[in-house]
């Protein structure tokens, strides 16, 4: 059978566009930079706001929906964030078939509009925390755009609180970095992120604190896949959110946005592809098992319904392709492109056995099971393949993960995977090197792997990799 | 206790504004109508999307994500689609810093995008029927904007189909509007709602038929709450979207659109609210119990923690507010506000007897409830007031509606609700005459209340009424 994709060891960038391309899970919208997400994609996507959306719901946050356009003068008010996000705003001139009074920018984040409504929310110390969280449209101007992982317009969510004091905010970004972002992608997308903070070059503008989840690809280099910023009381007091508190004075709020976006389908290719295409963790996949009818007759179709029915009533997510007219090779491929962990192959020769043939999506192995077991065999291959997704992606981390003592040697072995460098052997003179080389610090650890509280604490490790 | 709201019967307008802000639902945007779904107001919406996309689901519809900006050629390739939005559409101009070779529009809606992208994925009859969904935002400029009912920027679900005959078409279009739209409202949304077809002068610009769900408001005004679009083959021929037939031929598909959005929030508010504010159908409801102690001590807080725990075991969306800080009056005016279908008020005094009170919000009532049966009281009620909301809206659409004989009786008789009126009395001439007085068709229906096929159809009914 002819290749169907690039394989990864021959163009690893090219087999990326191929997946993105046969597994039909995006494509390029008609303006430049913009996408088109296909239902196959984006039943990952909502997979992923489901999973989220309750582990963000269970820290208090509620969803809320803030406008599109932002006017330009909010932008405006926080130095540090109109200077960073000024080159990749898209700009509303007209409507209705006249110029605007002042234009108004298609929102990149939205720091600036939800401050202005705190400032309105927020009296006194009993309206905090206020929690809030929106899913939506962004968009920023991108010059080399990349589906899913670097587009002019991306789904996202956005969350944005306001607490009374400093201890509060900082302890939420953590909450949501380790809880909520962490929790998710180690747990359902079967990915192992590095938590740390990012260094100044790298910081969201206008925070004091960027915390980020990097996780680690198959060619090696990192892709950021959330991040959770303590924004300090600048955005405080740009838009003035203050509260009356219990000690009768007035105060600045302390601040916080986080994110996370559909580029992490992107990290869920690159994360677990293979040469086959697309490999989905069982909890996260949309279509956990897939039920085949390998020809027309013999009571095949009526077994293949059976096997279906009683896997969706076991709580699997079943889907079934009895598509007879359609060769059954061509339907093979098309499902491990599109990464189903497990497909259940039911054929007259099996059958007459009383059998059916359970494939795996991540070893391939094919074994024949009693049809009165499938619904079994299958609840435990889902199990197992969600751990042995994660031990794959954690062994092949750590066998691409390099200890180094030296900037030099920290170029070299972001050449293949992540590089651990003493960050007083870095320092920002030699993050600005290593860049020039392609090489980023992708975050800053302490010795044990924990998350600092801020750069400035002794014995910090940089963790250097080429990035996404 | 001084009035909350304006009461309805002084001043229905003033009255949903009153609602809206203090309810806490939604509040004008920076840029002119935009608006700020607050979290109060986006459950109400999130509850309304959970409902509606399992019926879309069933219907075997995918979801999907197409881009926010569309190239200004693409609006004009279907001459009635560009001159029905052409003065709605917000430009942008510019982006990184640059001005755009080609202006874009923000999507007021996006069947000239989809028609561009199912050109591409249909080849053959087997990749029809093709059946896209998407959960967005648009913009459409409006110089008179409210809350929910006509904003700039409106949240809502799009869909879009492509079918390889009229008939499938047509069915799909009606399945859309019945299973999907028609029972959403009546059935989640305790909305009686009329089915059926717009006059030419009311289409969608590009289509052969529109057909749609019409309420009744309790100021005797109708709302449309959702359409459903036969849009024959004008954007197949438009987008070139073909397939080759069983017959080895080329054909143009058939294609459909359908759309429901926040306004339905509006629709609720007003379908529903008294003079004490909301009143939300428990099916919908994103809290259905709300447990509040009255006061603190006497062991108050560990009884309302054990009924709201109760509660969610027996699958009822309850919530505890055990603020016994904030005055029990205001907590609760705010509960009448917010429209939660059933209060448990937990007192010293009926705890002293082993009791606690059950509030319905639909009719007000009061019930002492033994601590042991207040699950199944709540539950009970939860059932009961479903109905009764339903049962309330239609025997008012049922008192406000008039047969009449003439157009004047018709206009005279929209003052109030709506008139039914043979369409033969009143013909395309009667209609443009009623809209000078702000009445319109509404619907054409059969005598017998089912949808015509077409506006062709002899002896059909036309319901009139002014409407937001
Ligand atoms: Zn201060
Ligand atoms: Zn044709």
């Amino acid at each position: 059978m002819a290749k169907v994709l690039t394989p990864r060891n021959e163009d690893f960038p090219r087999w990326y566009q191929d997946v993105v391309a046969k597994a039909e899970l995006a494509e390029n919208g008609p303006v430049k930079g913009q996408q088109v997400i296909r239902p196959t994609g984006f039943a990952l996507w909502e997979r992923m706001v489901s999973e989220m959306d309750d582990r963000i719901k269970d820290t208090g946050t509620e969803n809320a929906s803030f406008p599109l356009l932002i006017p330009q003068s909010y932008m405006q008010r926080e130095a540090e964030h109109v200077e960073g996000f000024a080159p990749e705003l898209w700009t509303v001139t007209h409507a209705g078939g006249k110029q605007l009074e002042e234009p108004v920018v298609v929102r990149p984040t939205s720091e600036t509009v939800i401050g202005e409504y705190m400032a309105k929310w927020v009296q006194s110390y009993r309206d905090l925390p206020l929690l809030l969280n929106q899913w939506c449209n962004v968009m920023r101007y991108e010059l080399r755009t990349r589906l899913f992982l670097r587009s002019s317009e991306f789904l996202w969510q956005e969350g944005h609180t306001a607490h009374a004091t400093y201890e509060d905010a900082h302890a939420f970004t953590l909450r949501i970095l380790h809880e909520v972002y962490a929790d998710f992608m180690e747990n359902v997308l079967a990915l192992p992120v590095l938590t740390g903070l990012k260094t100044a070059a790298e910081r969201f503008a206008g925070a004091l604190n960027t915390f980020a989840c990097e996780a680690m690809m198959r060619d090696g280099k990192a892709l950021q896949m959330g991040t959770s910023h303590e924004l300090g009381q600048n955005f405080a007091k740009a838009f003035d959110i203050q509260y009356l508190g219990s000690d009768g004075k007035q105060h600045h709020c302390w601040t916080t946005s986080w994110g996370t976006s559909t580029r992490m389908v992107g990290g869920l290719i690159m994360g677990h592809g293979d040469d086959s295409g697309l490999r989905v963790p069982p909890r996260l996949a949309p279509v956990q098992a897939y039920v085949m009818t390998v020809k027309a007759g013999d009571g095949v179709g009526e077994a293949a319904a059976a096997l279906h029915a009683g896997l969706r009533d076991a709580g699997v997510r079943s889907r079934l392709d009895d598509r007879t007219d359609v060769p059954f090779g061509r339907r093979a491929v098309d499902a491990e492109l599109k990464g189903y962990p497990v497909r259940i192959e039911v054929g007259p020769r099996d059958l007459a056995e009383g059998k059916a043939v359970l494939v795996r999506r991540v070893d391939g192995s094919k074994t024949p099971v009693g049809l009165d077991s499938v619904t079994e065999a299958v609840t435990q291959a889902l199990e197992a393949d969600q751990q042995a997704l994660y031990d794959e992606a954690l062994r092949f981390r750590s066998d691409n993960t390099t200890d180094v003592g030296t900037l030099a040697e920290a170029v070299e072995a972001a050449g293949t995977g992540f590089a651990r460098l003493a960050w007083s052997e870095c320092g920002l003179e030699g993050e600005a090197k290593a860049a020039e080389q392609g090489v980023t610090v992708r975050c800053l650890q302490r010795a044990d792997g924990t998350v600092p509280d801020s750069d400035q604490e002794p014995d910090l490790v940089a963790v250097l990799a080429r990035a996404y």
